[in-house]
């Protein structure tokens, strides 16, 4: 397979995982509910997904470095909400 | 940076990402509530996680083939209790 389908593929594969933390932040912020959320999967994603940005940089890979630079802002964000909810409920 | 260490930093950052999910998954086991979890980040996280999978394989990227086939798994139960507990309540 040519390069570019597979860039293609890392990039397809980046955008997906990264967009699906958008829904989580759209809903944790209307419902003010984050309950059912754990804090353990949004630290722990949090110290992962940084480390991925690391990888991603020493190995030149645009798909991991975009992909884990938007995803560590948007899982920072449901923490932050996360922290904030669980504590006014 | 050497290759051994790069390939460490890959592994450590597959194994928090993918543990990160362990806790999600015991959580909604245990209280059997799933109802602040959007369904549309399960969806769309478990298709991307999908493809990352292809890319490791394409790429050859032994911690983002391990890393993600687990995570797939483990995101395919989470989204099977939200299917299951938001349907019983």
């Amino acid at each position: 397979m040519g390069n570019n389908v597979v860039t293609l593929i890392g990039l397809l594969a980046a955008t997906l995982t990264t967009t699906s933390f958008v829904p989580q932040l759209i809903k944790s912020w209307r419902k003010r509910e984050t309950k059912d959320i754990s804090l353990w999967m949004l630290l722990i994603l949090g110290a992962g997904i940084f480390l991925w940005m690391v990888y991603g940089l020493l190995i030149h890979d645009l798909p991991i470095i975009l992909a884990n630079s938007i995803s560590f802002v948007l899982v920072i964000f449901i923490l932050f909400f996360k922290i904030r909810y669980d504590r006014g409920n």
